[in-house]
């Protein structure tokens, strides 16, 4: 293969990611500040660009391109990184031809219904009438599995297009073995916290205005290392991360005036996700390479800074005081003892966005559970809201009241993203494993924190992980950047120490 | 012609037109909100963007939808809408079909390296610098403009684009009957103002904090019936509105806090654009009959919000006790009257975009003749700063000291923009022909803006102007909204009874 048939690919490469960066910007602008009534020229928009991307993804000139490709590639005339190059642009351009144009048309029309469908019924507590929409979610779901192709079942399909390569037989046994650990740890956990008095901090009840939150907020994410010339903080109603290229990354937040350590999670969380898209390499822009390998890589990053760095007592005892100046007398007598029983409780309920980091993962596995269920035929869709709940009770002991409480709570299934959950307990568990495989090298997080070195993390982070993009696959990278597979060991050991230590 | 033949002809509209929102929102995002390092990557989606949008509209199934079409339409079966749409859609196509690729390419390339040449030259002060660019843009504009044919000279080809159908034969004597009463009607305005003495107005010295000018120019654009549900009103260097459907438009404006008039003028201009492209019609959206007429009726919209409406004293009797409502003491004392002066001062001078009503048409005037005189052969570049000087001196009695004050002053030439300018002056005089038409069917607009009924004008211009989108030509618009051509008397006699009355 000679040079120009490589810049072809890579030419093309650019146009689809230019299209996807072009996306980006309408879904960002769509959160932040579109005025309501541009909804409806929004999502014409938005349905046109994705067309077009679709298009540009199956069109037999880039076919034609990847096929010289990766003859040049068995022949040996490829440098490793090129050949992932020629990988990754097949494996996106392949999936992308095995849906079926028609199949491409019911799935994103009945995403919409389903979701309004699922809106509806949650608000008038009505779920039998989104049984329907979710039978034909996971029919329609069950459907690309079989276009895609899979070896073991039709579920690998759907997490493969979350986190490429991965399998339901591999994912499985480290959930299990995380529950394993999590269920009896828990039960000492609540067992020292029973014995603890209740608990109001002394700023319980003072507001602090939306723009010195900005700026604290801000100062955090500037502290972090995030670079705010190459990216904002913005206000939205679910906070997210849109990455359009690294030099350019956009975060949400959200704020309560009544409640400033709300939004303090969120933005390191989101910040974790924004260091991750501003080390991407920058070179590779517009190809496979210059893109996240996977979401939980993603995840491991945003929750590496939320829970690793930002829940800890260092952290606080460097963010206390910038609090305090930034917010005046509002936090007059504020201590870090008393931030970090705020931030650090434990409590098992019914909302996995608001869960703690020792329950966390269990709403998760019950999603796991159920997806598989559903997948392999082994719970019908009207069996869900009780197979939730007794799930809820064997994990975590309690039992949702109603279904808003219950398999209502997340959008994700109503837009048929089934296989998606498993990633979030990935990356908490790689975040783990990171920060001791960080700490083997370079020596104590507490420590770094303390010294005011949040920048040795972030360094390390992007030389390990943001500078290889998707030129490895997410085990691969992990394997290359701690020394083995997945393991749910190092994070049981974190909250073992940080709970009961 | 069937209905699913002109359906299909919408839906490639559609396409066309979901490309040119999202090209849209990208630029406009990148004079407000993009963080200072998103610039190459946003440079290359709009180049992808711009790319696609004329593969689109050159491809050879659009030709042959647009043929079937004009069967149709020859033979009597469209409507006149649809004929309209038709033609309108033709145009375009033809247009770009028009301009090898080659010549596009050349074009784009070369317009980006003028501009910073431009940017450079005006800097250092090295005009020399910039006429080899400006050579090349010119020939460059010469070759497209014989591309895209023409009947009379090379610059109507330019003119067509910015103002559909104007000829130069047609605009020069409306421009130069315009100087004709323009010139002594200044003299005779400044020998009035002579005699009057310096003035400083009241709130001189005081500054006015940026967030209560935009609750300010936020309220006086719901005055007016912006509707900011429908839009946003933001900041940026150069105020201006990008429209991406009537239910999303957004302007800009700049604020000075030594300074709160300066944005008000800016908001109302871009206010008026505002509501033309709110007002366009909402269920062509997508076409060409969904867009604004031309450049000329545009600035005519915003001309008579910025002017007749914003630069009167029945507007600064409701304006100003807000004005002193919203910013507290800064503005006690203050007197309509003050306010009048200060926003109706007459002074020849040398920039452009400062002058006031009286003059600014002749600044406009200098840059039609010296473009015909570039095109035409009359003018070599090299003779342009002596040319300009020698024109500024004759039509305004001034001559610039430096080219930053003179022939480098405007950005638009670097871009290849010529036939742009005549527009902004066909937009005053369509201004103020369209008041006069307002009031011979519907009063006085004192009276109305009196009795607190801006609606009125609003829903007018709506009613004759807005609607329509392009399904008239700019000059048939007019026409039918004031019964007659492009006429200069109305805006001179606007002036004389302002400035003399």
């Amino acid at each position: 293969m000679n040079s120009s048939e490589l810049s072809a690919l890579r030419t093309a490469s650019r146009e689809l990611y230019a299209l996807k960066s072009a996306s980006g910007l309408l879904g960002w602008d769509q959160e932040t500040f579109m005025p309501p009534k541009g909804g409806a020229a929004r999502a014409e928009s938005q349905a046109v660009l994705g067309t077009l991307l679709h298009q540009k993804q199956t069109a037999d000139s880039l076919k034609a391109l990847l096929d010289e490709a990766e003859a040049a590639g068995l022949s040996g005339r490829l440098s490793a990184r090129e050949a992932a190059l020629v990988r990754e642009m097949r494996r996106d351009a392949e999936l992308a031809r095995k849906i079926p144009e028609e199949l491409a048309t019911e799935l994103a029309r009945a995403t919409s219904l389903s979701q309004q469908a699922w809106a509806k019924a949650r608000a008038e507590g009505r779920p039998a009438d989104f049984y329907p929409w979710l039978r034909t979610m996971v029919e329609l779901k069950r459907r690309e599995a079989d276009c895609l192709g899979y070896v073991e079942t039709p579920y690998d399909a759907l997490l493969d297009q979350f986190e490429p390569g991965a399998r339901a037989s591999a994912v499985r046994p480290v959930l299990e073995k995380l529950r394993d650990g999590l269920v009896p740890l828990l039960a000492r956990i609540l067992a020292k916290r029973a014995s603890e008095p209740a608990f109001t901090p002394s700023w319980a009840g003072r507001t602090i205005p939306l723009d010195q939150q900005v700026a604290y907020n801000e100062a955090l994410l500037r502290d972090m290392g995030f670079d705010l010339e190459a990216g904002r903080l913005d206000k939205s109603s679910h906070p997210f991360t849109q990455g359009m290229a690294p030099g350019d990354v956009r975060l949400t937040t959200r704020y309560r005036e009544d409640d400033w350590l709300n939004a303090v999670f969120s933005t390191l969380h989101e910040g974790g996700h924004g260091l991750y898209e501003q080390g991407l390499p920058e070179a590779e822009w517009g190809t496979p390479l210059g893109e996240a390998a996977s979401l939980s890589i993603h995840e491991s990053q945003s929750r590496f800074w939320e829970n690793r760095v930002g829940r800890s007592r260092a952290y606080w005892e460097r963010a206390l005081p910038l609090a305090q100046a930034t917010f005046g007398s509002a936090l007059d007598g504020a201590t870090v003892d008393e931030v970090l029983r705020a931030i650090n409780g434990v409590n098992p309920s019914f909302i996995r966005v608001e869960a703690d980091e020792a329950t966390y993962n269990l709403h998760i596995l019950l999603r796991f559970q159920l997806e598989e269920a559903l997948f392999s035929g082994a719970l019908e869709v009207e069996g869900l809201s009780e197979a939730w709940n007794d799930g809820m009770e064997r994990l975590l002991g309690i039992r949702p009241p109603d279904e808003a409480r219950g398999f209502l709570q997340d959008v994700h299934w109503s837009c048929g993203l089934f296989g998606y959950f498993p990633t979030y307990t990935m990356g908490n568990l790689y975040a783990a494993q990171l920060a001791v495989a960080f700490e083997r090298g370079q020596g104590s997080i507490d420590a770094k924190i303390r010294a005011g070195d949040l920048a040795s993390m972030r360094e390390w982070l992007r030389e390990k992980i943001h500078k290889h993009g998707r030129e490895f696959s997410a085990a691969d990278l992990a394997r290359r950047a701690t020394g083995e597979e997945l393991n749910p060991d190092y994070f049981l050991k974190y909250l073992e120490a940080k709970y009961l230590g």
